[in-house]
């Protein structure tokens, strides 16, 4: 399949690949990086990222883990082509799938107790009944149209192996809902790490790790600062991005 | 009734109160402290500290807010009689009333839907079985001898009005549990903020409030912060301390 270049581009990751990204749909931003990076992928794990867009986080984690085997599920049909465009692109068909689905039925796509770890940057906003652009691709990546905090929860539980690992990016207003939800589908929220902007400001996102069956108890980690001040970026930032 | 001056110490609270503490027993921290200025109590408000210890809470809370009652409840023997003698200290016997009885029984005791505001700094451990010092008043300060987080959600949201207001201190590894447990009696937790002794380390404590049947949504606010470096406190604890 070739892209239109007109409504693609080609963006180098400083990883030794690249990625197609639509000129006017849906662009990866910090929060697939930083999942990215959160994510704890062990050799010989098979991962399914929920909701992948353009691949960009199977294609990170191919670079950052010795993870064995990535499926990105994406729902979109133009989103689904471009993915697999880029991993064709770096050659990774061995590592790479994408498929094209619906979250809704991920436990039925790919079997139940499938997964040792599930990923997923999901839309942060509650749908809005009633706006005209709820068809736009860019409106569904961040907003719950097509599923929701619940969907994902309960799928991700199906499709995860016992002991398996959940990771997430999210809207800080949403943790208490988030937990509430994984318990109910015995995914155990273990380990929390917000994202600042500044260190004396609130955080701007929350990344969540729940193991399937666990015990109680949670680990808050060190808040995870983007700027040092103005301009510049704090080590651990400059560290993932280099 | 008279205190053995042997057995307390009468403390400067540095806000026009005092304090007996037991000089062997349990000794109020910065917890007790950090909860006080964390808790919102409005004018004319009803408030319940729920394990009240020696009255620490309702004595800083009668001098930071206009509330206009607040009862320590407290089921050991000896930290009632303590707490009277504080309240009788301080003058404050119209506006501080400190009840022997048992959290679990706290809806009963005082019926339900009574309260605008509950605070508590329970115990943050979870109780050992057959450890020796079940019965040491320090243990049980610090440990679910005597009643259980379940206890405290589900009682405190007796007691409270429909949009009343639950603060707690805990654990950060708890916070999961606290999350579900709260939700669990229709608490829903509004607001959560860590307490870190640095900015680059994990949170030694959260402060949480949680109201009555509110709909999901969670602010998280900007850390709380210690220590600006070493033996220095920051701006923010030399108000609270001041």
């Amino acid at each position: 399949m070739i892209l239109n270049e007109n409504e693609v581009t080609l963006d180098d990751l400083q990883n030794g690949y690249y990625i197609y990204q639509p000129t006017d749909g849906f662009r990866f931003g910090v929060d697939a990086v930083l999942l990215s990076h959160f994510a704890n992928v062990k050799p010989k794990e098979k991962v399914l990222d929920m909701g992948t867009g353009t691949g960009i986080i199977p294609i990170l984690l191919a670079a950052l883990t010795k993870g064995e085997h990535f499926t990105g599920l994406e729902i979109q049909k133009k989103s689904v082509e471009i993915a697999r465009c880029s991993v064709s692109y770096n050659k990774l068909e061995d590592r790479i799938d994408i498929v094209e689905g619906d979250i809704k039925n991920a436990s039925e796509i790919f079997g139940r107790e499938y997964f040792n770890v599930v990923v997923s940057n999901p839309p942060y906003m509650i749908s809005q009944h009633g706006l005209r652009n709820r068809e736009d691709s860019k409106y569904i990546a961040r907003h719950e149209v097509l599923c929701n905090l619940e969907d994902i929860a309960r799928e991700a539980s199906g499709v995860l192996k016992t002991r398996g690992r959940m990771y997430m990016i999210h809207r800080p207003f949403r943790l208490a809902e988030i937990i509430v939800t994984f318990a109910k589908y015995n995914l155990e929220v273990k380990k929390i790490r917000f994202v600042h902007s500044y260190v004396d400001k609130e955080p701007l996102m929350v990344m969540i790790e729940a193991v399937k069956y666990a015990n109680s108890g949670v680990t808050i980690e060190k808040p995870l600062i983007i700027y040092e001040r103005k301009g510049e970026y704090t080590d651990e930032i400059k560290e993932i991005y280099k």
